[in-house]
């Protein structure tokens, strides 16, 4: 397809001769689409230029700022630079990158600037973590590996699961004390700095009044010590299963940033 | 989207009144889309009602079948299920399934027939197995769960790999000794009937005269003993690791159906 999109598809797309078309787009995580809307306030006026609007893709909202008129190519980036940088500081420490950059590009970043290791440890998620992690190349830097402990004899024997947690009348598999038990055991065993896990209902079953669908909990295991928090995702199970390994990335980045502190989307406790 | 589509896009594609329309669809994994092709032969001439085509997305390669007409619906069916079975005999125990199915949930339904169970240990798709795997609601029946090997050192100390096989001089991660081994560690440790363990090149660094960007081992470790194919797989990195998960499944289900001699696209030797 790239080939016939490039010859026959972009020319159309072009702008007419003598205007000038700049972009960019911020990424963020954390927050939702009206959330980011009323950050941005008057610069998404539409009769602004730069236009700014968003978009969101799984849990990733999107600002993009487009530049199009009679300004020669160097005005017209000064412009849409200037408009992102007011954007930048209105949404503050929720954007993780721009353009191509993925959470987990930046996350890899991040890691890789501060010389850490990273292990994840994943219930519900199934390897989607890993596979999301090790879509970048060079992921080896920072990334070991990690655990799919599925089945609970897995999240005992592999990451190290008191089997009271999973017994009957104990929290359970979907609960703080197991996700922080699974981070804590992947980071000794990976020998990691950083360590992630996830356990959570993905459905279709499976869910209670307790815990209905969508509940998951997230543990980081830091250096400094262990944090997760509860979240409850929505739609179907692939839904709830990408939105969980993308809130784990956002997780480690705002520990990695310094700003552990900052809630996040679909976030039910600290 | 979906309500758009409903009530918008599915009414101006549905056929003409007082014409039928009933389709078909055979999915294969191991045969190249001309391979299927030249199997199905004078049933893909452009004359026939139900038309029979092909088409390919990641290793699956499906046959559809389609009558659209004036027969009643009843007869319309009938002539679309003797295509079908007449497709089927022509290709082969290379399908796996038909319409909504994919390899993972084909894979799982053998599984859970028998009884069985599977764990998984993967280094260059990096979770992509598991994930794929679990995409299936219930996949907790039959499937445990896993490793993510990615770094040498959890290849050694979670799959047991022998150091030997990864230090210098020796075969290295991409090799049909690490691979089985991966395998191997994985089926005892997870105390499973089944493990299958995936290690490759998915470039875009990292390949070599002899090993080549898209050199992947698949080993499969099974009740009657431990067996392992070499592929060479093509396009960008997350192509390669798409085909690796999909082609290791094909491989699990050719096993399981008890046709584990068939060869499977891309692969370069038994």
């Amino acid at each position: 397809m790239a080939p016939m999109f490039e010859a026959h598809v972009l020319p159309r797309l072009s702008p007419p001769r003598g205007r000038v078309v700049r972009t960019r787009v911020l990424h963020t995580l954390g927050l939702g689409e009206s959330d980011l809307a009323m950050r941005l306030g008057e610069l998404m006026d539409r009769t602004r230029n730069p236009l700014v609007g968003t978009t969101a893709s799984q849990a990733v909202v999107s600002c993009r700022i487009r530049y199009e008129g009679g300004l020669a190519a160097p005005e017209a980036a000064a412009l849409v630079d200037r408009t992102a940088r007011e954007a930048r500081e209105r949404i503050g420490d929720y954007v993780f990158g721009e353009g191509q950059e993925t959470i987990q590009s930046a996350v890899l970043a991040l890691l890789r600037e501060r010389g850490a290791t990273l292990a994840t440890v994943e219930s519900c998620t199934g390897g989607l973590l890993g596979a999301l992690l090790t879509q970048v190349p060079g992921a080896s830097a920072a990334y070991l590996g990690g655990w799919v402990t599925y089945a609970n004899a897995m999240k005992e024997r592999e990451a190290g699961v008191p089997a009271a947690l999973l017994a009957p009348g104990g929290p359970g598999a979907v609960s703080r004390d197991t996700a922080e038990a699974m981070a804590r055991g992947g980071r000794e065993r990976a020998g990691a700095a950083y360590a992630l896990a996830i356990t959570g209902v993905a459905g279709p079953d499976g869910g209670s009044d307790e815990k209905p669908v969508g509940t998951v909990w997230i543990a980081l295991a830091a250096p400094g010590g262990v944090r997760s928090r509860r979240f409850r995702f929505m739609g179907p199970r692939e839904n709830i299963r990408e939105w969980s390994a993308r809130m784990a990335l956002a997780m480690l980045r705002l520990d990695l940033i310094g700003r552990a502190e900052l809630p996040l989307l679909r976030q039910v406790t600290a």
